[in-house]
């Protein structure tokens, strides 16, 4: 027993240690080569090591096979070894299916390997050509129009994520008129956070130049009361990605307005938009955005956590009709107790409360899933939590299966599809919504709650209605921006 | 305009001094004749009289037009006065329905009418022939097992309705071996209810005698760790019906246990039973109940809650199969902050968590609908709300219909039928959970949001899981003991 | 055993029979004559039969003696009677201590002790002089400037308060324009609370005239952006106080501003005024009020609830200095998830956090106590409950005292002196919050709580801060109208 | 503006390189030297590169001086790297004072400079002689008797902080027999978290041994309804220290039925122990540990958060006397809603309630402050929020102060002394309880809401009931275990 005790704790400070080495070749990849690298579809960058470590297990064939665990480890030391080699240019690499790809095929040599799956000769390096690009890039300007919840989740992520500065860049975020303090009530309210914790870095304040500085990236605060008052350009932003947090505009003649302002290039709006606004599912239909689209909407936070699970149901079994009520977490747009409110219901107490509300989220479906149009209805309902929702799809479907099968191929899409990052599946007994605070996915399919009897289908998704959709939205905005790097291995679709 | 406010304040005094002399009667026949009177399935007894002309405004025809108030209101008193020259024995009366029989009929003789309505040849008065049991009654013995949130509510019930003491008489509770101030604490407890509100009336204790004074009704407090140590003759409590609210036993054997206990005369459990026993869903199947049955459950309170409603639209439409999910507040059988618990997510925070599980509320519909038998399932999402909750009927018909046509037959079947006392059906559109604390009946179909497409319905189905559910296990008990009087006007099979 | 249940359910039978009577003469007094009666300070008017007995019971000397309990139904009934015949015109009468003071005296001839208790000579009746006045009466017009939580239980108050019209006269409440169903949702917004239940009573909209009709009372809806845009005047109001529950204005020039509408004639804010403002503590400082002040402030829900406490302390002992932390429940004013708020810490979620904010409530209360200036500290910690808070008064007094004197005199004090509406007195061991919602008084004291150690004093106040405070808020207006009826039997200086 | 961008961007590049460097070192010295790092208090084990730089910045003399900062993190290096080479055995090393120490002494050459610090001469290596010790180890096993919100606590602390084994070493949990999944739920109740969100790293289920394993720490669970029905030696555990965290057993004749079982050698109580039981807070009274003492009580939570900060005052100021108010989370003892509980009002629903309860906290500070016996006065508040409490002190000190210099005195004992573990210091203006969940210290002053006025302190602590308590017993746990490394520099005595 205390051989084993000792055994396990000895193999435990390799593992630390191995994956310190592991953490430290995946931050110089990033930032000096602006590469992205992920395991099984979590990113891995930023991570402590502990839980990169748990990622590796999480994502391993067999968790509890020790062995296993540390030749994972030893792979994937040899596969960022490899890649630090290489110097590849920006691209989003899933080592999991990288280092699975190279054993596969003997796990000989692995810049051969990688050489060629990253579809590079010998000799060459990529780094090379794309120097020139690297060092002063093709950085996008992004501005946060609106700073409540989803403006702030945003601006944590584009911090974040902002690597060597050559993707997305957030210049400035625009707020309404405060008061005395607000400079630092605006950067108190990035720092703290009730329900998604304290902001990963340092943020500090400039009054002089009413900015904040927040890892390293520099945020005009600017105080308007409407989008054509503002001037970007004369703060130096230029051609920007003005992303419309506030609600107030919902179609293509409020949001032009934004346009008018110099400085501005194209407009995303973070929620469902009215009229012809495409709304965009990331993962979905990204692909009908056109250089021409100066106006796009990132559709609901409900919408993106259905569409791609509705995607893959509707390709292989047909969707004949179905209905999706959401059981939704309240949102600053209700009340704390009973008060005035323009929306049926809505102005009842949200703490108190469970409130009835209708949704066009299910309808919105088909803006993305032609097929689906007239399909679907939906409703909500919202309950006293902060965060995190759960949709319930209940759906007749045109093909009779079984609750093995869809939770197979659910399973596998989650896993390995060109919807992994959309979708989630998780089969855990003890599975609770604030376990899910903090999901990057769209949507994560409940396994053990699936229900099929014939065509009918009952499916529990559950999503992060704040950072599982800004997520989306930010993948959206990095497809606007053409900064959305090559994805290696290439998905299998869906 | 001035006028206006005056004439508007005359009226409404008016309207307030019939309400006194209505509450006066009410209560007089309740008292003296075990007349029991309710406005549209509305209890008038125990109300304030402005909660009497708040019903009466409500089941108006015309809310708005007080003229008919006014009429209404006359016409209410000369029933009672009728009334009370009848002398009508024991009987359930629907005024509403009583008065507009009356009205229709011409509106000449009340006596006349009501002695028709209610079978008696003039001159004969019920209360001669009845007087020898209305004397000494044939009140039968209650005993609640458990003093938890249900059994509480019906402890309230019980007293509240016990009238001049020939129905139910609550004699006893069993509680486990508290400690020292445990007479107070329970008492304490009947008292006061932090959803509840405070016990209408006064309860006293009485150290002695082990015993709460509550509204005149004198209980009994037995401590026992298990059932058959308890001695209900030795207190004088004979052939009592046992409620079990403890959830300890599901099965015959566990609850055969109770009839061990001398004075022990049948068991009703307050959930839903395994095995062979009999799940009665008042309204539905009570009339399964015979003699023989010594062991009945009422089932849970989602399946009063459904139930009733499937009656009907069985009967309609025919349920092809279906799915119930049910948003449901949490229970005490959760657990405050994440702590272990036998049940699968369920010992995680109830406070803090949307937490999905298992239910076979939907599948034990079938106990009392044999038609539906393997057509329906179920699941539930617990949310962090103390009370009510919201059943959503996702239902492939076998007969198209319209939302017109659905909601209509409902709300026609909550006015008049036979299942009025457990369909209500409502239509406001600032409606939440909250103003359906204390709801009688089993289960509230919210019209306003109802959806249908061709064979499919969705039907939103709100029911207090407490109140709702223990007014159901009271007319259970009635019917157990012979207690339920009889009703008129007889009801409309829904 | 089985006597003692019959005889316990007969002596309920008959007290409840009684109670029905008293609620009818409670009703007929108060609508015809204007006699607000009550027992140990709790308003009968509109009580159930139930409410009164319970009513009675506990402010019964020995709530356990059941014959002392019959006894005093036997004498209100006497009271009553006896009130009838004499016909007094408008006068609040506390009936357990006009029917003590009878027993005290004989108990002889009701009518005539009554007659010498109000100053009535044999023969005279007061309604015979003061018949014109009843007739087309006092009436003060009131108009609820802000339809928020104060507003709308103030709305609730005038309209059941309103008896035969000669009081208070709700006659309109302006809003904020709204949209298309705005009288619909303001009516509704009436007619249910998730934290005060239903409205007592029938709420109908008459959208031709822009109004609401509650309980017969005929209520204007004015929607305006801005106090000085209405003309009151024009829609038959006059001289009508002017109650501002937005919080917009807080000094005299922003409230001088609804003196400009045509038909203002004073104006109350609910909420503490800045600067020359008078702050009103009913009970404390209302005697200040002059026929001269236009512009008066009925201070903060915790200055009303600790004033009247610090009052007899201060006479009692004499206050060194104090401080007072109150823990409060949170308000609209704060936000449901964190976001922008001008003041610190408010923006943060109310439902997720407590938060520490500063009041100015302890320093207010020197406004009506002047000898208290300087002395008393104060902060407040919000908690994520929707109503009723608790103030911990931690003061060093003058003179030492101890538990028990401290207590007794509180009791002494709630049961009858001057501020027995003000100050409740409470000592029931499983008091917790939810159990105050309602409370008339501006402060009860929890006596079970109370530390005292020499000098130092830690009392424990909870308040309603939305019922109780809005009752405080009645007073002023009364007083402002002159619309406070004669009080008998005159209270004790507390 | 751009050059602006782009330098910022190039700094936090470069000092992101610098994290994961010290990342690598830090994890290193602690795994195989056992050398414990903080930055002013802050634990550097474990972190994130992201975290290590918020750190540095969080605790810079001037966290806006980014030219600082750089050399701060070139400072850390160069020490880091020093220690690398000096191979020190285990010790706590704080690295901002040493780093601030060899500065001010010139800057010159770490090593030696470490050396003088460390007390070892040049050449000498501790890890050479204390090589032997390293391999083998004093790790002192320890048990978690009961797994609930503090049991949990202790086990990922234990696990996370067990480095190269040679400290404690958590060898088994103990739970009450629950059912068929019990293994299961007990190692996801270590996995997820709804407050503390998931378990940083890997945990995996041994059926057949019935263990846990967590990230290389492999631990039995036991099922005993009693302690004196185990036999830890058998399973191979020795001497062990047996944390009680039931709040089963109060008193010695209650703990000393852990020491009967075979392997037990100590017993430390979570919670207030009573009678001759000595109560621990560390940092305050663990100096009088003895090592005849086998049964040990770490206080409560509310204790150890208000004692140290009630050391400095007392030795600065003096205490006349106070009182401690607690406004507390709720905790698993209390109901979802009202039910019975033997404790006062303590039944009555958590979640809706504020529940004002008796607490033995402040008394209780007299056992660890002998001088302030009698002194202290005591209650609580339990509120509805799931952790993080604050305590409010209302002193009357012996000598007058200025509320500057207290919170002057605060922040230098949390930045420097003796106390900095248990004490914080914070002035944000944004600052709310959910901010705190995960603190390490005892208590936390709120350096912006104190109150004084000459010999009057109203002070308010918050403090993480739940983490900020378990790492007070995790230290006294060290203490008893002798496991309590050498801390350096050493901390100046509060």
């Amino acid at each position: 027993m205390d051989t084993d005790i000792r055994e396990h704790r000895r193999r435990w400070l390799a593992q630390e240690a191995a994956a310190d080495r592991i953490v430290s070749r995946v931050g110089a990849l990033y930032r000096t080569h602006g590469v992205v690298t992920s395991l099984g579809g979590r990113r891995l960058i930023g991570l402590a090591s502990i839980d990169v470590l748990g990622t590796i297990t999480r994502t391993a064939v067999h968790p509890d096979d020790l062995t296993g665990v540390d030749r994972e480890l030893a792979d994937l030391e040899l596969i960022l070894d490899a890649l630090t080699e290489i110097e590849p240019g920006p691209v989003s690499l899933d080592l999991t299916a990288l280092s699975a790809g190279w054993r596969r095929e003997g796990g000989t040599d692995p810049v051969r390997h990688l050489r060629a799956a990253l579809d590079l000769p010998a000799g060459v390096s990529p780094a090379a050509g794309a120097g020139e690009q690297r060092d002063h890039g093709e950085a996008r300007d992004v501005v946060l129009y609106g700073f409540g919840r989803i403006g702030r989740i945003l601006a944590r992520l584009l911090i974040t994520h902002a690597g060597g500065g050559h993707g997305l860049r957030l210049r400035a975020i625009v707020v309404r008129p405060g008061g005395e303090n607000d400079l630092k009530k605006r950067a108190s309210l990035l720092r703290h956070d009730s329900v998604h914790g304290d902001f990963p870095g340092t943020v500090t304040v400039d009054e002089a130049n009413s900015s904040i500085l927040a890892n390293g990236t520099l945020i005009r605060v600017i105080s308007a009361a409407d989008p054509e008052s503002i001037d970007y350009a004369a703060l130096g932003i230029h051609d920007a990605i003005i992303v419309d947090n506030t609600g107030r505009f919902r179609d293509a003649a409020g949001l032009e307005r934004h346009l008018a302002a110099p400085g501005a290039g194209r407009v995303l709006l973070t929620a469902p938009g009215r009229g012809a606004i495409k709304n965009v599912v990331f993962g979905v239909n990204d692909d009908t955005i056109t250089a021409e689209d100066r106006i796009l909407s990132a559709a609901s936070c409900t919408t993106n956590a259905i569409t791609p699970v509705l995607r893959v149901l509707q390709d292989a079994y047909g969707v004949d009709h179905g209905h999706v009520e959401t059981v939704h977490s309240f949102t600053n747009d209700q009340n704390l107790i009973d008060n005035f409110h323009t929306g049926d219901r809505r102005g009842r107490s949200a703490a108190l409360n469970m409130v009835l509300t209708e949704t066009g989220a299910a309808t919105a479906v088909a803006k993305a899933i032609p097929a689906l149009a007239g399909k679907l209805t939906g409703s909500s309902i919202r309950v006293p939590t902060p965060n995190v929702s759960l949709a319930v799809l209940n759906l007749e479907l045109e093909t009779a299966t079984t609750r093995d099968e869809v939770n197979e191929r659910l399973h596998r899409v989650a896993a390995s599809s060109t919807l992994r990052q959309q979708i989630d599946f998780v089969a855990e007994p003890e599975l609770v919504s604030s376990d899910l605070v903090g999901s990057h996915r769209a949507g994560i399919v409940d396994g053990l709650a699936t229900i099929v009897r014939d065509k009918n289908l009952i499916l529990y998704v559950w999503y992060d209605n704040e950072f599982g959709y800004s997520c989306q939205v930010m993948r959206v905005l990095e497809r606007m921006a053409g900064a959305h790097p090559r994805v290696l291995p290439a998905r299998v679709p869906a």
